[in-house]
């Protein structure tokens, strides 16, 4: 015997999802039988609008509604500073942190030669395009993740950028704020000593 | 700086699942932008689907399309012996096991003193009413979870419905099939020790 169609359609549905196996789209279909009907019609809803009224911004690649994104509209923001990063969901963390005030730009992605992806497949030309069409831009912050791919993307685009005297510079490493120092891994710890500030 | 409105309220839909906080429903709301077009549009149509036709058989509590539900109009199936659930999908465990072929009855929870959840508040006076209905039905089995309001609630239906001359049998407790024996915890050990066959 099988599950009712409708439910197995939603087992499915909810098993396309990372992270999510058998038994937890089991558990999240009949969850939503149970749900208000107007959560199960919002949820269809919003999950049909943000794929149909989002978009990535033609100029930084962030996802927005609106093209150019309210942050490339925006000329009060520092038009001297691109700040690179992996993804859009990175520019909401940067933006909480309320310190920075410049421009963003999103590889969505990494160069990874494992999984063949080179700087045609990322928005690398895109970024190298802005910066050729006028010189306003005095710094590229490069913020990609600190793996080995984020690291191999940020000496990348340092070493082809740096050569048109923009400045490159890259996020510092060392211990999180409020960590352990028992708790760090020898990485962190070497990068948190080799970067030591005088007190 | 907030994400924008579409992908907000996609997290927010994501939040209302079970066990899913907000990282994992920002993970799960940008990786659905990255789905297929048909994955996000079959993705809403069965939630509003499973929401819109599945109902409740009036019979015994199963989640259905057709009322009665199939199983209820199935008169290939033995009509003596209602096997008593907590939840749909324990049918389909059952189901899947291919050897029971009686009938079954869902009681939608447990008997539970401390959430107030009373005899009134689940399926019990719909399975009353179906034994006093006729007496076809010869064997209740009680399949509630072995979980101490699983207990209770079996033996509350012991006493409710044996002064009738049905009898009434729980499932047996014991090892798994597989299981180590040291990992069993000591009341599974216990039943398994009680309930011991010759072979």
């Amino acid at each position: 015997m099988q599950y009712p169609e409708p439910i197995a359609q939603l087992i499915e549905s909810y098993m396309k999802l990372p992270g999510i196996g058998n038994k937890t789209a089991t558990r999240l279909a009949f969850y939503t039988i149970s749900m208000q009907d107007d959560d199960v019609t919002n949820f269809a809803k919003s999950l049909l609008s943000a794929k149909r009224d989002l978009h990535f911004c033609s100029i930084c690649g962030n996802l927005t509604e609106d093209d150019p994104c309210p942050i490339c509209q925006d000329k009060s923001r520092d038009q001297s500073t691109i700040l690179v990063v992996e993804e859009p969901k990175d520019i909401i963390s940067m933006e909480k942190m309320k310190e920075y005030h410049g421009l963003y730009h999103v590889l969505h992605g990494v160069l990874s030669p494992i999984e063949g992806t080179g700087p045609e497949d990322i928005n690398i030309p895109s970024l190298l395009t802005r910066l050729q069409k006028d010189d306003t831009v005095k710094e590229v912050i490069v913020a990609t993740n600190a793996s080995s791919e984020g690291e191999a993307t940020a000496m990348y685009l340092s070493r082809l950028i740096k050569p048109a005297g923009i400045k490159v510079t890259r996020l510092a490493h060392g211990l999180s704020v409020g960590a352990d120092i028992d708790y760090a891994d020898e990485m962190t710890l070497f990068k948190a000593v080799e970067g030591r500030t005088e007190l």
